[in-house]
């Protein structure tokens, strides 16, 4: 053949870039790999990372001092953390992901068409997945395991401050994989602490597949604007629980501090409380006065302040902002509406399309509020916090899409398939 | 409550963010609406296009005359123009999508969870769908048709060459869905001629859920490069077909030149033909006479002109750019390959991922090829002009996805929706 390959020579390209044809190369070889191949690899990566712990235990050792020096918050310094123990969790999840069903080969749909042609619709791998992300050292090796589970190469580009660990847990893990006979370039680190290798990243359209952004709002928001590669948005969870007129008191008070307080810093907790005016009088005390035990403070529009003289809460007037803000902490938004289409409306306005919540006696309020909310998760009579991969039972999860395109909500191992048609024929001609 | 709504005054917008914003409403009142409401506005639709044809054909034929005027070659005139029976074809169009299965509201997966939660995913409306196309007009109605259906609002933004036609015939379809009793607003033209219109669509992220770009490969690489609104991209199709070592001649012939000449112009028509060494001397002269009895000139490698001697074959030297070249004309690249891998390796290199056909009576090579080959369709022993919404049972189809996120292949009704998770429970908290 006359043909000249642009994948050579990787010597001209920036350090991201062969990277990106590493892992392109590295995907063609693991697509058509079948289940117990790729099973493999991921047990030998699970194996090496409780062989290989001290290594990667003094590793992070240096980002966490290095964090110290900085001043880093206990909470972030907490999250960066590697113990023993953790490192044994996360070879846990790996051999977990490894127990899932495989995702690659499942024919999605298919019939034979009225000329006798066979077609199926099956699902193969996305190719590369780009994952930016912050902090926490295990989504290093979740995602890795994930995507090699759905046939996929993966670039990592996590946060400076975990580099050394990152390092560490890559390296053990690519041993691994390289051990196990899948190539290595399956799993790699993007070169560069700087932005640029985001920059880079964020524009390799045609060698990387997909970009999966886990962290704030800010990194989320920078991705979804300067990207040409197509972006799956995760994670913003501006959540609400609404009240209805007809209630059950009780549940609606268990199903609010559960959605707040359970465990306040993640995407799934509630962040804006909405109460039936009719139902106000007799719920709200309550409310205010559980939420205070939980430690919560309440941002409460005017007619829910109404309500406040004589409990024991913590309340401050809300601002326009408070409707929009993702607190991730002890706070939550409050408001009384006029009926549960104002409530709707709110949601609509407001709300980030995550999760949100009714708690209701009446079917009519129930299937209302499920046809008019639109957002990936709608619970009746249920907290916020059962949007997520292993509650629904996906078994592990690679974040929560926020958007409608290709996947919303959870997002487990079929979210990171695309499929191919497969027709067959015996000469059909049009 | 004291919420002030982003959504008004809409005076302060610019004319394409305003609707952007009624489309946005629009969606909201469209989304739940049920199956026979939808069709009854179709086939009013439908309807409308028939009582009110002469008025869509001479507003289509000021289009024409400033085409010749401006020297538009006869093929491009021939797809922009209207005859009352291209208008009836499109009204029975209509009717045809208004007899579709609603996709909204079909339960895509469900489980009871262990700890007694009802699970459902359900399809939903997109929302807002912005279609950015190029000079037919029949894409006018059968996009707003198939939005309407899926429960969408569609923002047309066709190309200026068609302005005339465009807008008679959303005028059309407004009338008709108004009195239908849905809202107008549920279809606009996109106001504005220029370039900056696409601009500001492109950057309507949050007011527009997803784009296509349907056109030349310059329009939808702009799109796809400028978009913040996530984009699917379509229909460039530089398509293989593959003769392998073992085949039947006779069906090799018949799949190449239905391939290629059945209908040159579409995205799903053939441009490479590859052949294996081995069976290059018995075919390549056959397929060079039928190639030429049908029109088509080859570019042919040094290995494909060996053959062509005696042939009747109108063949010239095939440059690199051959090899990524989408004709869409009466030429086709042809080059022979030392084996089904090679084969792969170049469509792997060169395609652009639509349609790469294998004719073989191998089991084995149409397994290795339908494996190892990612395009959105593999075709073994059937021509490539398959790849079509209408041919795979679809019904209808809005154009075909040539990129791996959210839909890939011929796009139907399922495609124009997202999904959400309804979570039930009694009280339910975690």
């Amino acid at each position: 053949m006359t043909t000249s390959s642009p994948l050579s020579p990787y010597d001209n390209l920036s350090p991201v870039a062969q990277a990106a044809y590493r892992a392109r190369a590295a995907a063609t070889d693991i697509a058509p790999l079948p289940r117990a191949a790729k099973d493999d690899a991921l047990l030998a990566i699970a194996d090496a990372l409780e062989v290989r712990t001290s290594e990667i235990v003094s590793a992070n050792a240096e980002d966490v001092a290095r964090a110290r020096e900085a001043g880093t918050s206990e909470a972030i310094i907490d999250r960066l953390t590697l113990t023993p123990e953790r490192v044994r969790a996360i070879a846990a999840d790996v051999r977990h992901v490894a127990a899932l069903p495989d995702p690659v080969g499942e024919v999605v749909r298919g019939s034979t068409l009225p000329n006798g042609i066979d077609l199926r619709q099956i699902r193969v791998p996305l190719g590369v997945v780009g994952i930016i992300y912050e902090a926490r050292p295990n989504v290093t090796v979740d995602a890795a395991a994930l995507c090699l589970k759905s046939g996929n190469a993966v670039l990592l580009r996590g946060s400076s401050s975990a580099y050394s660990s990152n390092t560490a847990l890559v390296r053990v893990v690519r041993d691994a994989i390289g051990g196990a006979g899948l190539p290595a370039d399956a799993v790699q680190l993007v070169p560069g602490e700087s932005r640029d290798s985001v920059t880079e990243l964020m524009r390799a359209r045609g060698m990387v597949d997909v970009l999966i952004p886990r962290g704030g709002a800010g990194l989320i928001r920078t991705v979804v604007e300067q990207s040409t590669v197509p972006v799956i948005e995760t994670g913003t969870g501006n959540c609400h629980v609404y009240v209805d007129a007809e209630t059950d008191i009780p549940m609606a008070l268990d199903i609010l501090i559960n959605s707040k307080a359970q465990r306040p810093s993640v995407c799934n907790a509630a962040e804006t409380l909405l109460v039936h005016q009719d139902i106000a009088a007799e719920f709200l005390p309550r409310a205010l006065d559980a939420l205070a035990d939980a430690g919560v403070t309440v941002h409460a529009d005017e007619r829910v302040r109404e309500h406040a003289e004589g409990t024991k809460a913590t309340v401050v007037a809300a601002t326009p902002e408070d409707w929009e803000t993702e607190y991730l902490s002890y706070d939550i938004a409050a408001a009384v509406v006029d009926s549960l289409d104002a409530a709707v409306a709110h949601i609509r306005l407001w709300s980030s399309g995550h999760t949100e919540a009714i708690v209701t006696t009446s079917q009519a309020a129930a299937r209302r509020f499920t046809q008019l909310v639109d957002s990936t998760t709608v619970a009746v009579n249920a907290s916020t916090r059962f949007t997520d991969g292993s509650q629904f039972g996906f078994g592990a999860e690679i974040g929560i899409s926020t958007q409608k395109l290709h996947a919303r909500g959870p997002m487990g191992l079929p979210e990171l398939t695309s499929t191919k048609y497969i027709v067959t024929g015996d000469g059909h001609t049009r």
